[in-house]
């Protein structure tokens, strides 16, 4: 790991024939690799770019959320029906899903049908789970509309539903056959979501890649100005990583798991705040500050994590919430094993260690010591 | 195609160090192949089996329904505890699956956990779905206790649900890691549900082995009276040949098609008589009587085909469902395309092609054909 692999990640996409002025990234996993394509305006090119990649079909159906259809839905040029969801978390259920079944069958999708996910991350996990358990599973392509989903969950195949008891505890494994990161679209993203993308962004420094840390570091203030270079500089290496550790294993037997750095407790805080009260990035803020202190890193790197995530404009605690609540929500994980969650955790900023066993009072006394002396 | 497969098709599984008096089959899917082991009183041997392939887990939850469950649940010698759900095809349901999952997290399933399917189809396509999408994925054993069970569904991974609109809609391919038939069970099995599961074997006849056609014409009687080294012969070639198909194409893209000769009208006589009123292997022998009818099938073998269906006891045609209605029913069926079925046509005993488009006027030919001459 580290930062050693940079020239070899960031290449064009070569599967579909797609041209960009942009970088694109490829995803390797044999006869299901894909593109990533990641170019400002992209959206208006959508049939095309499908059309480069083989994506010719008769019939298909368009997932969106309320917001995101209301400003993107006819932009796409598709010819394909659309359905609605309503926006937030509450949408990855059993009811919205078996709802989006029924719209399938309304638009008479076959077999040879595809679906295309036009939103944030909740519409990716639930369009994309959608495509891999209709007729045992149809194509789609992942457009995602939110900087959290670009640079995460629309890359990697990770698709699935929330159940009361916890997050994603359905779903499939199901890589999309295109994925198209439009970079105009975040120039209507609400602040509070893109500084919550950024904090996976910044994980990714953190995990994988040191001199892309100091990147984010150096530019984070033109990143949240929405700086054009900056931001399609950040997304296509977060790609690039996510797609070079997903390509390595794909279905999280073992190198995978660092992308969850942060996670575990990140889950736990959204699942007792009530999903919604912080968003995805948020909670993973919080969960790699965790996760630094649990580490024990030193000091001074420490203190570079914890105050970009604060120039982010990220939260690093959350008080308001009991520590034996995110610790039995910590035990319904799916990461967890018969009830002892394993961590993610760093050796320095580019490199984790994953399946680290942490015994109990480890775990309190980072999470107390997080308490008493991060800033604010 | 045709029957010129037989000695490479049948052999000993040789994955799992598995012992066995009788024949055993193995599907070769690279990296997800598994064996079919077939044997009186393997039930009993299942720990063993399951050590045997090294399916160790802490923690398991077997799924059955509650008539096999009463029978068979405790004779596992499995520590694992049990969710039982009732008997018959309304159970492959989005309410029944969301209970499984309640199960699950009950049972403390975490994803290195085991799966076991004790039962028939519908105790496998259902329990193999909760398999395969219960944290994205957990390992299972199909425990098939039907005859239609052992030789078709338990094998080559297809699992799923029926919506209202349509039966198997949602699903995923998700291949078992072992399977266990123990031919004693099927002493307990119903009559009316043997000569059911006897309309499969009899269609692994037609779609791929004339000799095997011809070894079911001269044993048929046996096979009625559950003679045991005829059902261990009819049970393991059946299966050889559905590991064969599978084993060339997963995930249905061509040859895998041929399983489903008669399963187009059967289908939809299952959905317009509605889902019970047909056993599935009785739909698909009047849907295969009627795919031979559309074949042109020289008289002869037209005529073998149909006493072979009689003498085993099973229905041949549904006169009191409406023409209209199974036409309509047929159009919702996944395998068609823009509304237009495609057919699996027999080219003689022993070999068929499928993808044919056949027209409107030859379906209402043939079905009409059908009702009037074939013997009650």
């Amino acid at each position: 790991m580290g930062n050693r692999h940079d020239a070899e990640l960031i290449e064009r996409g070569s599967l579909c024939m797609v041209q960009s002025q942009e970088m694109n990234v490829t995803v390797k996993l044999g006869d299901r690799s894909y593109d990533i394509v990641i170019e400002p305006g992209a959206l208006k090119k959508l049939p095309a770019l499908m059309a480069d990649c083989g994506l010719h079909a008769r019939k298909g159906l368009v997932i969106t959320d309320a917001n995101v259809g209301a400003l993107y839905a006819t932009a796409t040029g598709l010819s394909f029906p659309a359905a609605t969801i309503p926006a937030g978390e509450e949408s990855k259920s059993q009811a919205t899903l078996f709802h989006l079944y029924d719209e399938a069958i309304r638009a008479g999708l076959d077999r040879k049908s595809i679906i295309v996910a036009l939103g944030g991350g909740v519409v990716g996990d639930l369009g994309g789970y959608a495509a891999a358990s209709f007729m045992r599973g149809l194509k789609y392509v992942q457009v995602p509309t939110s900087l959290l989903a670009m640079v995460d969950s629309a890359v990697g195949g990770k698709t699935g539903i929330n159940l009361p008891q916890g997050k994603n505890l359905i779903g499939a494994f199901h890589q999309p056959s295109l994925v198209v990161c439009d970079l105009d679209v975040l120039k209507t993203l609400p602040p509070r979501e893109l500084r919550a993308g950024l904090a996976e962004v910044i994980k990714y420094g953190i995990i994988y890649d040191a001199e892309f840390f100091a990147y984010i570091e150096a530019n984070i203030d033109r990143a949240l100005a929405l700086d054009a270079e900056v931001m399609a500089h950040m997304v296509a290496r977060s790609c690039a990583i996510k797609a070079d550790v997903v390509s390595q294993d794909e279905t999280e037997t073992g190198l995978r798991a660092i992308l969850n750095f942060g996670h575990t407790l990140g889950h736990a805080i959204e699942a007792v705040a009530g999903y919604g009260n912080y968003l995805h990035g948020e909670a993973i803020a919080i969960g790699m500050v965790f996760a630094v202190r649990l580490s024990g890193l030193p000091a001074d790197q420490q203190a570079r994590i914890e105050t970009l995530f604060t120039r982010t404009g990220l939260p690093v605690k959350a008080p308001e919430l009991k520590w034996d609540d995110l610790r039995r929500a910590m035990s319904v994980d799916k990461k967890s094993e018969s009830g002892l969650p394993k961590f993610v955790l760093a050796k320095e900023i580019g490199r984790v260690e994953y399946g680290i066993p942490v015994d109990e009072a480890a775990l309190a006394k980072a999470y107390t010591s997080l308490l008493a002396s991060v800033p604010e």
